[in-house]
């Protein structure tokens, strides 16, 4: 394993919509690229359906395990948005009316020229303790309790929202991939790599076999937050490759 | 909440690259959208890496709280394809060489002209007491373990698989849903969605917003296993959009 005292995360996409297959998540792509850009390990992701106790239940498992945990959709203004609410009983505190999130959704409406209706106002509505996580886009803000990022489920406006999250969280080593694309079978290059696996304890080597164009082949990909480590692994990989009959292609 | 008594199901999504935003898993959705098909509940959804505890624990964990479970990734012949040795300890009992997949593996090796090699035969190693389940793909078989099913990660290859697994899937009522399509912000439509809601015990109606070409509009999703009542809701549901000045699009 490398890296393990970066700080740890989970992601709970919330939604029955992509339980149902009628929506494809990309939230938690996003999420995963930009976690480790920063050196925060995402260990877990859950995506859990628009049920109240499931909600709760999660949220406490996940939020005592992991260092942050992110959470996206359920905070519009219909009825089935209640991730605020449950994030609420989670914590054991009162929901409530949060002014600043108030002032961002009165100012939208105006601006659109809506109303500033019930709907629209359960938006501002804030478990007690809460901090606001700021979203240029709609107005209608996420937030932050103490470890839990509350964050949208539509995807632009959850990776600006994340934006706003960044100042909160404190990142690790960064840990750097290569990948070696090599047009072998997985079951050919298997037993040597595992060998040479043994040799990295700081690099974490993975392969992932492809099917493209009726040609089987293997991405090799090698993580580690040693500089030189993966670059000495990495020559050692496309060595392999080479001697094994294929032109490695370096990322 | 609707068709509730019709089987549960959970997917397992098992893979580093997933995590690490590496890889978009594509197969979380084609599995949602055949279970949904089938009648069976895809009440949760779990990615987790390719560590052996965290996979032991989670597929214990998940066969016992719901009907069905499936597992995406780490069959292949790597030193991290670890998947079919995890199921083996979930379940107390030894992983062993299954001797039709042994034939399939050979069979697929002799086609292709590859050696049988070590790493490849550890494709045929099967938990005592699996069933395998066919892939007309690669030659090398996923298999089913009392009600876990294990399957490839790569998505051509796991959809041949899951094929593969349905004639052992007891579905349940199938669950039809209908779509209208309303440009009209969530906003405004929420109040009369919720009174329109309540009135529906056996219609689940979720609210989607989408941002599109620089315009906001909501997906009304209805969901029911009665065709009367999903009609009835659809027809409401239109009115409703028209009613607030759209003009609505149903699917």
């Amino acid at each position: 394993m490398i890296a393990n005292k970066n700080p740890s995360a989970c992601a709970l996409i919330i939604g029955n919509e992509i339980l149902s297959g009628r929506t494809k998540d990309v939230n938690l792509n996003f999420i995963a690229g930009r976690l480790t850009e920063l050196g925060i390990r995402l260990l877990e992701a859950r995506v859990i359906p628009d049920a109240s106790d499931v909600i709760i239940d999660t949220v406490n498992e996940c939020r005592a395990r992991y260092d942050y945990v992110f959470t996206t959709g359920g905070i519009g203004p219909t009825h089935d948005d209640i991730t605020a609410e449950c994030i609420a009983k989670a914590f054991g505190v009162e929901l409530a009316q949060h002014p600043e999130a108030r002032k961002l959704i009165a100012g939208m409406c105006e601006k659109n020229g809506v109303e500033l209706n019930e709907a629209r106002l359960r938006m501002a509505n804030v478990p007690e303790g809460g901090v606001l996580v700021n979203n240029p886009v709609s107005g209608a803000p996420g937030f932050k309790m103490e470890n839990v990022f509350v964050l949208a489920g539509v995807p632009r406006i959850m990776q600006d929202m994340f934006a706003g999250c960044e100042s909160h969280l404190e990142g690790g080593r960064k840990v750097k991939s290569r990948t070696v694309i090599a047009y072998l079978a997985e079951g050919i290059i298997a037993e040597p790599l595992r060998e040479l696996q043994a040799g990295y304890e700081h690099v974490e080597i993975g392969s992932y076999p492809f099917y493209t164009d009726g040609k089987f082949g293997t991405n090799l990909v090698l993580r580690s937050d040693s500089d030189a480590s993966l670059l000495e692994a990495l020559k050692e990989v496309a060595e392999l490759v080479r001697r094994l009959g294929a032109d490695p292609e370096v990322e």
